[in-house]
């Protein structure tokens, strides 16, 4: 797995029931999979020569996140090693302005966009569909980084003037934001895992409630257009499919993730066979796990670390005390806004769930 | 935690989610909880040295089993570490004739048994209470190693012939064999899962049922008296308490284990808290987590190695396709007989959930 973060830690936990062996490319000796235990070489995923490298020993090679070398994916893959996802498919993830273009041309409903934009195409295309605009960064974007509000052409300017590919796109009005994960094998083969809700603050997800709280109908459209997508991108393992769902009932594409994915985290609790297992499984092309909620619905809320060292460590026996609480930690340093771990609560009732997951995550961001 | 083996390894899952670092005394770098990623030192855990040693830079020192250096757990007392359970409490667990002479002077149900036997006083214990007896190694039994049943006076006397003390019992006829689950801090708040039916086949422990099918009387009798024993015995993290039904309804207790148990390998996926998380929480003495099955029950199957090098992991991707079944394999080597690993299923028929237990049991086992 390249990358050792909080996704590559929990792959560890799950791989240690089936006795697997999971190798991170791990960025230090501290990250979060390599402090569970996983075995892991140090590394930048960036570099070509370092993914070439922890994927020549293994059966496959798969993500803990895509700011990785497609190249040394692709010296992988020409050596005859199997890398899940595919370096053709990870495009799709990696590369917004390619994935909108795609999506585009395949017929998938996007929002109105344009890409590869300079001053005045930013200002013809706001003349179109109206301002505010959302810029974004073809590339290296995550958890709100590289995506920008722009109010004005002046902000919209200011913004263009960074590095690197920007494409903008309309300001949608949003009822709620939806993802939905589907495992995949190379055959084909597929297990999608019930509508998640999530929310957002600031670019950075918080909330999280499966099955999201939208009509059957939704769902079962949401369903389907992940299938859809997941098919033509042809991706091997978990791919979070995320989606806008329009004031007009419309949904449209965001992006996907094609590794475990945040919005998942509850699968570990709440889902016959968790996200991680699955992910494993698909890599492996091995058997899907059943992806059945064992009870009505989870809800979870992502821990955010504070300005002080250890406050969630510190806070930890008192955040335990919360009843019906799954708390997981991620062994990572304390950093404003930095996600450092989540909380699972399962329950028929979302606001109830949602409502003791908060609880805990309050107490351990020694909040009132 | 004293001991690397496959309890140790689950409780290094755990861990994990709570960021609690774990070391473990392991015979071998190979052994389950060492390849799962925990932290550990080599040692025998029957060694003074080497428990003190481990025991001197942990917050608190725990066991994977019993058969642990008492002499090392004493010093690390002394020297003012805490270890969970006690010494004290310990001794329930690691030595059979004291804990039943202990139990019978409380006032607590057991079979009828006499310690420190000979051939004669075997003879006059069999005159009382009839052929065949149960003869017990006091100390150092396991997995139905130290256990005998013997028909007649001439096996009785083989048995005799061999190291140790022993102590004799009635051959009981029994309904059913619980265990009953209970979390301890050292203030003593308590936690207690529902009652666990288990099915013993050669002294091992093969199938499991959660909550176990007896009466509620039963299951409220049984719990009763399982708290008052872990009282009693002032132990500290999980306790196993298992416990005989007899023919005419009596519960008597069999023995203690003071660790996570394989009566509880359910809790991972049918209860709110594990019996790995509360054991962690009970030893840091931390809020305990609630032990309500999450669905109707559970049902587990033991796996066990067969002659064949490697067959569980040859035979996993087979058994992955039983939908329902929650594996997990401990990185065992095989041996015939040997726990290598177990599977949960799920649901609110206690029937159907074994069958699908057994049935990827078999397929891993290699069996039609």
């Amino acid at each position: 797995m390249v990358g050792g973060g909080q996704l590559a830690r929990m792959t560890q936990q799950a791989a240690v029931d089936l006795s697997i062996r999971l190798d991170v490319l791990a960025a230090t000796d501290v990250d979060p999979a390599v402090v569970a235990g996983a075995h892991h070489r140090l590394g930048d995923p960036l570099d070509s020569d370092a993914v070439f490298g922890i994927g020549q020993t293994a059966d496959v090679t798969t993500l803990d996140h895509e700011l990785v070398s497609r190249d040394g994916l692709a010296r992988l893959e020409a050596a005859g090693h199997v890398v899940a996802p595919s370096v053709k498919a990870l495009r799709f993830a990696q590369d917004k302005a390619f994935a909108r273009s795609e999506f585009r041309r395949l017929g998938f409903p996007v929002p109105n966009f344009a890409v590869d934009v300079d001053a005045s195409s930013v200002a013809a295309f706001a003349d179109e569909f109206g301002w505010p605009v959302v810029l974004k960064a073809a590339t290296m974007g995550y958890d709100g980084r590289g995506v920008e509000i722009a109010p004005d052409m002046k902000t919209a300017a200011e913004v263009l003037e960074r590095e690197g590919v920007w494409i903008v796109e309309e300001k949608l009005d949003l009822q709620i934001e939806l993802a939905v994960l589907v495992a995949r094998r190379r055959g084909g083969e597929t297990a999608v895992y019930p509508v998640v809700e999530t929310v957002q603050i600031d670019g950075i997800c918080r909330e999280l409630v499966m099955p999201g709280r939208v009509g059957q109908a939704t769902r079962d459209a949401a369903t389907q257009l992940a299938l859809e997508v997941v098919e033509a991108v042809d991706a091997t393992g978990i791919v979070a499919v995320e989606l806008f769902l329009t004031e007009d009932d419309e949904l449209l594409i965001n992006e996907l993730a094609m590794r475990p994915h945040n919005s998942g985290h509850a699968t570990i609790e709440a889902s016959e066979t968790s996200q991680f297992h699955n992910h494993l499984r698909a890599c492996l092309d091995w058997p899907l796990g059943s992806t059945r909620l064992i009870t009505g619905g989870a809800a979870l809320v992502n821990l955010l670390g504070s300005g002080s060292d250890d406050a969630a460590l510190r806070n930890l026996p008192s955040a335990l005390a919360v009843e019906g609480a799954s708390i997981h930690l991620y062994a990572k340093e304390e950093r404003p806004g930095r996600k450092i771990g989540h909380v699972t609560a399962l329950g028929e009732d979302p606001e109830q769930a949602l409502e003791i997951a908060r609880r805990a995550v309050a107490t351990l961001e020694g909040r009132p």
